[in-house]
């Protein structure tokens, strides 16, 4: 390794964080895909298959076009080091090979990073300038103290609809800086539990809180942040009303309403007929001329318009808001959102990466 | 009308409030109940028919037995004066007079009352105090910023369920001083829908703000109460998930069951099959294990408890709990606390009246 060949680069970056955390960052491709990207609007989606000879993939999301960023693992030694080939436009499509050595420093953990095999002086200024700005991302995301955690996949029919999404919704509405953690579907653990009583997902730590129910979550973001949650007394009142509404009128319809749609039990017997009656004649019929004639629920946006309109485009899903055209068009102005689209796109992504 | 007089006596009090507010609290039964009573801890009910030929009744619980006031309504000047008879053991059940007049003053309304035909001076002195001290209460009623409302009467099947029996659970616990509103079961009318849009109750007027769904209020009483949310921040996130976890997880899970099981349609289709299971296997049973090891949900008893035991106890009505013991359990010394108990004894007197 020669730092003067004009084919070799060396970026060295001391980050307050463990070994553990750090190496993990290079291969969860959430986390990957959250700091290897070019800057703070462009965002990336990763894949990882952390074997050697394993790939990987990560795209760069560039107004203009995706960048592909692919390679092959070539060694994988759990927290010590870590080789890979890399190959983009950047590399003019040539293999180049990286090489991430992870040191225990005093003040958290070294990375040292050496890019061989690129072509010529500007290659090598543009990967030591792309390299130099990701380990800033991979530092300020080491530092972000609040954890989402949800499952590493879960099947086809739920995704873009797993709990998750109300919390990653959130999180990006208030630009609020966070890491996902996963947490295995088909085998959830006594700490999986521990977390969340009921085995279900998502929980979000914030330092050393760890707290369950997006409802309570999103009740916690919005102390942090008032585009979730005014800080005024009427607006904050109105704001809650309308997210313990959502949650406790409105979902204690739909969800079993949907479930019973899922499941093919929309049968036409007298419980089914109950229960389309509960969620249509007693709340939606409701919820409809208050929607007609507002744009969100509480005056501003906030978590109670991203709990109602996650509630409302469930029963969508099932054609069960056809009569109900001011809840349809609620629906769809919250989820043509930037902070939706973020949210719905990374939730889909990650379970994908998982397949 | 001469105070000298051996029969009859005068009390005045003026009181902060306006002279509408203090009309009603004679006419509304609910209201007359709450502050036409012997002490702090002896309570009445009261019955009313506001208008002129009409009965009224006051039963005030003292220890030993109830004391029965009744009369009939001989003047209804609105916001001016009442006249009414009065009998009770106190008049040696012979019918005495009291008029009433309402006079605007500068620092409220000044309110005359004229007790006419008393038996003698010592029915004239215990008379005196007894007003004076129904006053003394009636102005600590009109200084009371809570007003909790719920329907003025509902059918026998719901009563000791109604979901302001939680606000007035809360109310209770926490000591706080409030007054309960009617409004009509049967015809719920435009202002009804203003304060909670499906049409259903309770909600709850702090000053001019007004709250509706029984999770939210129960959030906004906590904010005033310790003996209802704690103030630090891991206990707050504790309680604040549970009484989440109570409202979206359990209740979502309970009431559509207990609708069903209400109905009659708890039928052994696949439809009941699967809201059974999803009650029994992917709720009750995570929360069994948990409450056989702990008093409360998060600590000392909370909002949480309050929510959690109240959904379990519908559940323990149609025989839900059989299996899950510790459920059981919890639901009992939930509702043995002096708190709940008074919550349900003013419930169904509340509904009773209105019979």
């Amino acid at each position: 390794m020669n730092q003067a060949d004009s084919s070799t680069i060396v970026v060295k970056r001391t980050i307050a964080a463990t070994v553990d955390e750090l190496f993990d960052a290079w291969l969860d491709p959430d986390s990957l895909a959250q700091w290897m990207h070019p800057g703070t609007t462009a965002l990336s989606t990763a894949s990882v298959d952390a074997r050697v000879g394993g790939a990987f993939e990560v795209l760069m999301h560039y107004p203009d076009k995706p960048l592909r960023h692919h390679g092959v693992y070539r060694q994988i030694e759990r927290n010590r080091k870590l080789s890979f080939t890399w190959i983009s436009d950047a590399t003019q499509h040539s293999e180049t090979l990286v090489t991430v050595e992870f040191n225990v420093a005093s003040a958290g953990t070294e990375i040292v990073l050496t890019h061989e095999r690129l072509p010529g002086q500007v290659a090598c200024a543009e990967h030591t300038q792309g390299w130099t700005l990701a380990f800033e991302l991979l530092a300020d995301l080491a530092a972000k103290p609040l954890v989402l955690v949800t499952f590493d996949w879960v099947p086809e029919m739920p995704r873009g609809f797993v709990r998750d999404i109300r919390v990653r919704w959130a999180l990006e509405e208030a630009g609020l800086p966070y890491r996902v953690q996963s947490v295995p579907f088909s085998d959830r653990n006594a700490d999986h539990f521990s977390h969340q009583p009921f085995g279900q997902v998502p929980w979000l730590t914030d330092g050393d809180l760890s707290i369950f129910e997006t409802g309570a979550i999103l009740l916690h973001l919005g102390e942090r942040s008032e585009a979730l949650l005014p800080a005024g007394p009427r607006g904050r009142a109105e704001t809650l009303e309308w997210l313990f509404a959502a949650l406790n009128s409105v979902e204690m319809a739909s969800l079993p309403w949907s479930l019973l749609q899922f499941s093919g039990n929309n049968d036409g017997t007298p419980g089914w007929n109950m229960m389309d009656s509960f969620l249509k004649k007693s709340r939606l019929a409701h919820l409809e001329p208050l929607l007609a004639k507002r744009e969100w629920l509480a005056g501003p946006f906030s978590i109670a318009d991203i709990v109602m309109a996650d509630v409302l485009r469930l029963v969508d899903r099932f054609d069960g808001l056809a009569d109900y055209p001011a809840c349809r068009a609620y629906v769809a102005r919250a989820t043509a959102r930037p902070a939706f689209l973020k949210a719905h796109a990374d939730q889909m992504a990650h379970f994908a990466a998982a397949d």
